[in-house]
């Protein structure tokens, strides 16, 4: 914070400088929902949220009530909130030393800001002096005095509290804070495993206090909606249950009962279509949910899903529904969304961006030219077309010639063999306009230039084209979109506006999907509770691989955030999924079947990815920076030293041993 | 439902009439907060819910918005909702039959209530007189029709839908219901384990209904408070976190690290401070926790509790903060409750109720006759007195002898030996005035009426008296002081007002107790991290049995249902407790010790019982019947069968086996 003040012509006073920010954006627009610490931490692309503080804390939504932050403590006023209008008032401050100059004035931080604060230098307060001049960085202290403006030239603009400050007259150290391990400031530069084994002190960074505020909002303004305005029963299931089949991703919890044990729950799901069965009508609940997935980046083994689930709902019933939430509780900073969101069949995503999780905030679609190419007598497009499903795609990169280097479009080449096992043709479109391809000399000079046509090709634009079976061909190109996305974006072309949000609903997806290890056996493309549309009802008796499903997904920028169905409210339907279709034991699913047969109205949910939609709202780059306390991609808490040895006697009543593998075993034995 | 109806005379149109109910209390005060099923389950003491709902669903609080239930779905109305002013207008209901009659009409119910639908008769309608006359009970269905007044006389005043029917132009059946095991309405009568296997059907009654809303609506108010009205921020914390020492009730986690285990902790307690030196300010969650007690009554494994902590407060902060949020979210329908909370030292507690979580909805008091009985020469006194802490004391029971049997008396007796290995001594005043009792004897007439005056005594009353340490005599009558009080009240007297709230603070308890186990060393009386009271802290280093402590108890009806501290920030304080006081090794807390080194603020917070609270509201007799899914007091979902078994397959990625029993190995083998 000090780095960036630069030398200083007059010590004694100071200006309290923030570093440079982005200008604000749409922010500008709404009262401010939430205070900021005055650090200077930079953030994702679109981490220009430090502007400067509004006067009142508005309470967004059904009523304009001030926040009182200083409710039930001693303190007159938070550390952000002075004013000129405060002038000559006696203030009772408490906050963090930020730091302090030559015993002349010091910088006391909370979490609403930094107020300026000065040392007085007179006999009589020669132990307030010596307090505060000693008082280290990050000590807790007390200090009271009076608001004084700054003497004239000295205010500091880009600082909300920075007309006035506080000269004291009696201070306190509360706690005083020994030698860092780091100074605060320079905690963005440190490891990430640094940062989580001193969690507490990358929590008084700006920017984890302002997601974690508004995270804390958010979910306020979406229960506030539910809850208030649309009738919704907040419900909270159990997290100790059984493990459902094949819920290989589930934790165990061991019982005092030999040899049996709960399971930590992937999500609320049975329980919420038992109370829709229950005749609750509408439930909600910000639910914690389990999975164990080993290491695996940017997951969490406990998460927070929104879950919903309503009775008597169809699909567009639950798409509004969540499309008003998200526009009731959407952040007044990060601008407004537009409802209805846009929507799209799986088949259509797959075929237009090659990946049911589109990222429509940019072009660069695929585009099908299997119909131009199949005129012409070229091996490979013959070849690739006289499949089942064959087909030739393409897409266009827009100047790719003057963004992208040559051992880019190698490694984009490369990435789609050893990932798809798809070899890729590219064309390019020379200055003067001629085609640069290995496809040019199966193409006479009327066919190159339909070429040009169908493909929309410009000067310096490069066509990446890929031959073979439809989904295989249209996921390479999807992923090669995405990868060239990024490679531009490298190479300083603004592709994706980091202010847009672009939701869209996915819709149509096939019911069942044949089983990776043996695709003669199908499984389900989400969970067996999923209803079939109504259109491919007879389907399902018929040809259960053709069915579309109820099924919904939530696409944010590219990310699902949300997914649900209208879910099987026949007994005798979802017997016969789970055990014609599936070959599943539907024993032990027996009290839900039993459930449905019991008077289950038609019922439908969804549940919306929490952490992953406000780590995208914040433009953070992983889940962990809106997580208070996260683990590391192994799954550790690396500030507790959590999962930790236990001794056997504290394994004894849940009737469980270690068994060891014996590289610990042998090494034991050494 | 039906069975309350009686012969009818005219069954074409008849009454639809509600089990008879309780007068309405407080609830007529306020607006209707929750609309109610029609059922007529009772429930407890305080059961009179069940009246008439108000025409317009208010939305307490902040904004007097009105709740919508038909958003989103199909219906026009909820089954509670036509009145005279709907006449006329074509709707469509959504719900579940509760019972049919005769082909002529049926009862529809939802959530919200219970609507008469009358069956067309003519042959234009004959398809669908024949659905509804075949839909069994329980069964979902679809009715459109016509809101038509009653014809006169018919009208149901005790039926918020009283005056209006609904003649049925078109409806579906959406799923027809089997045979039940038995009927909604013959639930309560049930066995609790079959209540509990069929959890959905017992939630379609009036009073889960009731209780699971009230509950979401009063936490929602509790956010509100919080989180809107004083800048709380609603943090979510880790639930898989590591084994605290001496957590023996704590679930264990097997994590893919062979012998490592997740534990799944009591409560957020070092995370919500470590959130404190992250410099949150003020936090709070409705927060999941778990305990694995084994098998105890109405506990339950998992439960909730609204966890707050905040920085720079003090113990009347926190208290005070507590009553507004109480008041703030009370139901209208149970009446106010006045702030301030009277409160009580641990010691006075102790002394007049012989306990730290005193009931004072009734008197009954505990006194100390020590002063007069001691200038008597009687030996037990003597006895008793001679003792470090020796003392004799009373509770005196009025009109004792009209209430209670000689066998009451005699259990009374029986049960302070066997709980408390303590004699009770009986006095009773006869009906001319005169004492019987064996201490009678040792008294002269002016020393009788002197303990008559001492005591109090009435005609017919009764005085148990104990003599013996201070400590056993308060429990033992304090036990008996609520005994005789539902001897009393199953006597037919009403002690304990079932409409009144008594909130109770109790403070001042001590800081460590002796270890059962081995009194001579010491244990937190609550937990490490609570702070010495300000007065007692020198006390500390030099006699710490005697350090009073920062811990409140928040006490409802003679219940806990909440508690907490301020807690130490001083990590060289904690460090003294943790290693000298308590003799602990400090290295598992190690990076909460190092936590308080780096600018820890003086905190404090408490941690409300959200399912006690509740049941305690709604005066239902357990916690189970405020929780959606409860497990039965083995710890078993009995809906879903859980825990239970796995396969050792299963188990391998944790690194874990069964060991069985020795029984359980016989029995396998053969």
């Amino acid at each position: 914070m000090a780095a960036g003040n630069g030398p200083r012509a007059a010590p004694r006073r100071e200006r309290f400088e923030h570093p440079s920010r982005q200008p604000p954006r749409r922010a500008e627009r709404g009262a401010a929902r939430c205070r900021h610490l005055g650090g200077g931490r930079k953030w994702g692309k679109r981490g220009a949220v430090g502007r400067r503080a509004e006067e009142r804390l508005l309470q967004p939504g059904c009523s304009a009530v001030a926040r009182d932050f200083n409710s039930f403590v001693m303190r007159t006023n938070t550390c952000g909130e002075l004013r000129s209008a405060h002038v000559g008032q006696e203030v009772t401050l408490y906050g963090w030393v930020q730091y302090q100059r030559q015993g002349l004035f010091l910088v006391l931080r909370d979490f609403q800001g930094l107020t300026q604060v000065i040392i007085p230098q007179d006999e009589a307060h020669s132990r307030v002096k010596k307090l505060l001049s000693d008082a280290p960085a990050e000590s807790v202290v007390r200090v009271t005095g009076i608001v004084s403006h700054r003497p004239p030239g000295q205010e500091n603009p880009k600082m909300p509290t920075g007309d006035i400050e506080v000269k004291v007259e009696t201070a306190e150290i509360l706690n005083s804070c020994k030698k860092l391990p780091f100074e605060i400031k320079d905690f963005i530069k440190k490891s990430e495993t640094l940062r989580m084994q001193y969690r507490y002190l990358d929590l008084r960074s700006f920017q984890l206090q302002y997601n974690l505020r508004l995270r804390s909002q958010m979910v306020m303004r979406m229960r506030e909606y539910l809850c208030n305005l649309h009738g919704f029963v907040d419900v909270e299931t159990p997290t100790l249950f059984k493990r459902t089949p094949g819920g290989a991703k589930e934790f165990l919890v061991p019982s005092r009962e030999a040899g049996k044990f709960y399971s930590l729950p992937q999500s609320p799901q049975q329980f919420k279509q038992l109370l829709m069965v229950g005749g609750l009508d509408r439930y909600f609940q910000v639910a914690r949910c389990y999975r164990d997935e080993g290491s695996r980046p940017d997951r969490q083994p406990e998460f927070t899903q929104i879950d919903i689930e309503m009775s008597f709902v169809d699909q567009a019933g639950i798409q509004r529904l969540i499309e008003g939430l998200l526009q009731y509780s959407w952040p007044e900073e990060r601008g407004s969304i537009a409802t209805p969101f846009p929507s799209m069949t799986y088949e259509e995503a797959l075929a237009a961006y090659g990946t049911d999780k589109p990222d429509t905030r940019f072009g660069m679609k695929i585009v099908d030219i299997s119909e131009f190419l199949q005129r012409l007598d070229i091996q490979f497009v013959q070849n690739a077309l006289s499949y089942p499903r064959g087909t030739v795609k393409a897409i266009r990169i827009p100047q790719g010639m003057r963004y992208l280097k040559n051992k880019d479009l190698e490694s984009l080449k490369e990435s789609a063999k050893s990932q798809f096992n798809q070899e890729i043709m590219e064309i390019i479109c020379r200055p003067d306009g001629s085609l640069k391809s290995l496809l040019t000399k199966f193409l006479d000079e009327k066919q190159q230039s339909e070429l040009i046509q169908a493909l929309n090709m410009q000067v310096d634009d490069v066509v990446l084209l890929a031959a073979g079976e439809h989904k295989q061909v249209c996921s390479a190109l999807g992923s090669l979109r995405l990868e060239t996305a990024n490679l531009l974006e490298a190479a300083g072309l603004v592709l994706r506006d980091p202010t847009a949000f672009h939701f869209l609903w996915v819709v149509d997806f096939p019911l069942f999907l044949p089983k990776e290890e043996n695709p003669t056996e199908l499984e389900s493309a989400h969970h067996p509770f999923t209803a079939p549309h109504p259109s491919d009802t007879s389907l399902l008796y018929s040809d259960p691989t053709k069915v579309r499903s109820q099924h919904y997904d939530l696409v944010l920028n590219g990310s699902e955030v949300g997914g649900g169905s209208i879910r099987i409210h026949s007994a005798e339907q979802q017997r016969f999924v789970l055990e014609k279709v599936l070959k599943e034991n539907s024993e032990v699913l027996s009290h839900l079947l039993e459930a449905l047969d019991f008077g289950a109205p038609p019922h439908g949910g969804i549940a919306l990815g929490l952490d992953r939609l406000i780590s995208l709202i914040v433009d953070a780059p992983s889940i962990r920076d809106v997580i208070a306390f996260p683990k590391s991609f192994r799954g550790r808490d690396l500030m507790g030293n959590a999962p930790d040895y236990v001794t056997p006697e504290e394994l004894e009543p849940y009737h469980i041993q270690v068994s060891w593998p014996l590289a610990d075993k042998e090494a034991k034995k050494n």
